[in-house]
């Protein structure tokens, strides 16, 4: 078996931002030498999130809306007690999950045609790291 | 190591469709000798997912009910402008998300008593993929 | 390639409740000896998540408030009619995810400094498993 570990941090400008990682993440395999196996792509925090869905820039605004509404962005979260105000992030994270796990076929990330793979960043402006793990043959 | 590879197309009748796919997964198990290891069974698509919950009539009634509260269709959707209509679709492929990751122990899938796993078509009608890919040995 | 499969039973005094098993996924990884690969922790029951978050009180409360108002419970689900009346709790499931996967480095659970694991349950009160899962080398 062989595994690759790679870690990306991030350093947003704005507070929330989605960021198009599927090339960082094919990267990884091609460094991996892997042809057979898995890549688990997760953040490293509790306030952002890692998708697979469209890269056109109508549904990314669509995206936000929708975060925003089920996950809204308000004062009195209890959590804000402790001096934080992002509990928003962190329920935005449980919403589209941290992670997704990509599968690895002769050597290359098995993606339909319009799954691209995106950082979700919902607390930014500080350093923030992902982990991409591969393991496999 | 051992890895399999299955595809399966979906051609679903309605838009939106609910499709119990337990068996198929083990059957791709058994295809594969494996005794010990992971299978990811992942939507190849950005309109559909992959759950892992009950095969009760009601209850997938109220699943649709949940989704459309929570992911509803709109016209007025940004994405919309593109000429497509299944922004909802994508919202809802990230609302429960497009994949679930199962252990096989012992050569089967090791689930619990009730957990029948079902690919989640958002915006069908036409072909789509799915991947059920398994590493372990 | 090892592999290592753990089970554990809850039995909440309460009907929802968020455990931490971060020291027992941390078990399960000394266990299998193993120093690179995937750890899955998975709920195996249709009405508990498993959610990598902060372990801060304000928060967890934040939690259930939000976990209720987006799959709140009611008596008039269509489940409902089996005799059942947890459909909360399956939404609750499919909203937060029955599962996460851990990176597993250098022998250790490769988290980022604030990410602790908890099984959430949302229909306890009586014995209900949880799958922790480890393959790697």
């Amino acid at each position: 078996m062989k595994s690759h570990t790679v870690y990306i941090t991030f350093n947003t400008k704005k507070r929330r931002e989605l960021i198009r990682i599927t090339e960082k993440v094919e990267e990884a395999v091609r460094e991996s030498r892997i042809k057979e196996g898995f890549a688990l792509v997760s953040a490293m925090h509790i306030t952002a999130g890692v998708i697979v869905n469209d890269d056109e820039e109508g549904f990314k605004e669509d995206f936000w809306e929708w975060a925003e509404k089920l996950a809204p962005y308000r004062r009195d979260y209890r959590h804000h007690l402790t001096g934080e105000d992002n509990c928003d992030a962190h329920l935005k994270s449980l919403l589209v999950h941290h992670q997704v796990v990509l599968p690895i076929t002769d050597g290359k990330l098995d993606l339909g045609p319009w799954q691209q793979i995106f950082y979700a960043e919902f607390d930014g402006q500080r350093p923030k790291r992902l982990v991409i793990k591969l393991i496999g043959e």
